[in-house]
């Protein structure tokens, strides 16, 4: 059991290094010092339990791991290439030595990986385990960010990555506990260890005609309206009216995806179709394309499935019906 | 109630302005994006119900001004100047909307007053009231950053601001509720609405002499070893021996925290000297000055006192007699 902040310190020291390049004054002071000579992104994203995981099926390492990754996937949705992250971590009392070690080594191994080193944070005593991770990053090679709500009618929608597959296996570990691992293993991976698309975001943000990029965390219906700028201060349109009509049929979700979801279609009252657009925790990447570079993005990525279209009709529309469910939401 | 996210950034956007110097991409995005030409201070500092606040004595205002004065005493303590902070939220089911409207304006009058614009942040539903706030901040116009752990003996330390008040005012709180705002106004203050001294540290940075600074948050006791840059990723001379000697007397203790501490010396089992020196959440700036530059340092601040003298011989002693009682800790 911790007794101090010094005792998780070094516990931090063991796992993270102490010195990493683009640091220029690490853990141990008032603030970190990081260098840097632009633009620089900055996110944090909470990650609590009870309303993001449950200690009953996430390891201490997946959770390492994932608060990690969905704050880092912020940078990749940028384009941006990684600098640093900081960890302010509330600790219940339950939590012990071995279980916060596990925990560290998950975010370590991450950290480590992605050129995400820790350059520092803070820590409390609460009621429940919570991590909040802030992520700092820099343009990449290609110099460029990409926002959004800079999109037109007319431009294509790119998914780099699975959408309903988080959610898919958010509901077998519900149903099943660890047990789901073994049947459903894709599908728990991507809920208990999403992988960051830094490289792909990189990428997509040196191709030409990439005009807009996020990631897809709350599902691509509650998202899509994100990317074209709706009802946030990244309206640029000065109000412009816009929608998207996507095309979207049972062969773009995931063997496991589809598994899951056409068995469950009644008892969940929604189609596979509508649980990819519905998702959730996805981490995947969405772009917007200027119609001249879709084909240089999807020949780019493997990963990469044209989705549909920006419209100058507002809705969205799967299949040309109009799609009005409501997406995930965290907070809700 | 609010009932989505939406609702949550449209309160938030009431409260803080969508543009900010300094700030080339603000909220809305999945990262801000800093206008940064050099380095960059970046800290985090958790606010936490039950740890750090009480609903029963802390206004919503108060909660909004100290978890964002905490955090920007971090930059204070760089002698930085700000550029911009992000704010995590956890809130309970029992915080209504009114609550959260005093809380963020509380934060925002801050905001506006140090100039550190709101960028960006996170939500989550949780089982209490967590802030976590990440500030960011740059040299100011002497264009130093001040670390710890860079004195040698014979160094002089200044304390600028004061030291036992807010614990003065915690105590009182604990015993009185609100009803200590009226007896100890001072010391109900500096627990409830301490100031960050973001002036004081860039006026230090900018002073010949002043070689490292630190805010302190956790008391002398424990928080002059940690500007030493003992026990620390920091130490600079290769395990070198320091130490300090302090010359403090009840003249240096505000009026309220002396009235305070000397009517409960017996109960609290310490002098009101002793509980100068252990503090806690004092955020007072402490310096590291070269003997040369001692004089101008009290010249410049009226608020700073001359507290004794870096020392080659390990431990804390003062009036000449060693101080072993352990300060403050958040955690333990």
């Amino acid at each position: 059991m911790l007794t101090s902040e010094q005792d998780f310190l070094n516990m931090i020291d063991r796992h993270f290094p102490v010195r990493a390049d683009g640091v220029l004054l690490g853990r141990g002071d008032d603030c970190a010092i990081l260098d840097v000579l632009g633009p620089l992104c900055v996110s944090t994203d909470l990650f609590v339990e009870g309303a993001h995981f449950r200690r009953s099926y996430f390891t201490p390492a997946d959770i390492g791991h994932k608060a990690l990754a969905a704050a880092a996937s912020d940078l990749a949705a940028m384009g941006a290439a990684p600098v640093a992250c900081a960890l302010s971590l509330v600790l219940p009392d339950d939590i012990d030595d071995a279980f916060l070690d596990e925990l560290l080594a998950g975010m370590a191994a991450l950290s480590r990986r992605l050129g995400l080193p820790l350059c520092g944070g803070d820590l409390s005593r609460g009621p429940a385990l919570i991590l909040d991770l802030a992520v700092f990053g820099r343009p990449g090679p290609a110099g460029a960010l990409l926002r959004r709500g800079t999109l037109r009618p007319g431009d294509e929608l790119v998914l780099v990555g699975d959408a309903g597959l988080a959610r898919a296996g958010l509901y077998a570990l519900e149903e099943s506990g660890r047990d789901a691992l073994e049947r459903f293993p894709a599908a728990t991976a991507a809920h208990l260890r999403p992988e960051p698309r830094l490289n792909e975001g990189q990428l997509l943000a040196g191709l030409p005609g990439v005009r807009a990029l996020m990631d897809v965390s709350d599902g691509l219906a509650r998202d899509i309206p994100r990317l074209l700028g709706l009802g946030t201060n990244l309206s640029q349109g000065g109000g412009k009216a816009l929608g998207a009509d996507l095309t979207i049929d049972e062969s773009l979700l995931h063997p496991e995806a589809l598994l899951f979801f056409t068995a469950r279609a009644q008892t969940l009252g929604q189609s596979p179709v509508e649980a990819f657009v519905l998702g959730g925790e996805d981490y995947a990447l969405l772009a917007g394309v200027d119609p001249s570079g879709l084909a240089l993005v999807l020949a780019a990525m493997p990963s990469a499935r044209h989705l549909g279209t920006v419209s100058a009709v507002p809705g969205l529309r799967v299949g040309g019906e109009a799609f009005t469910r409501a997406g995930f939401d965290h907070f809700g």
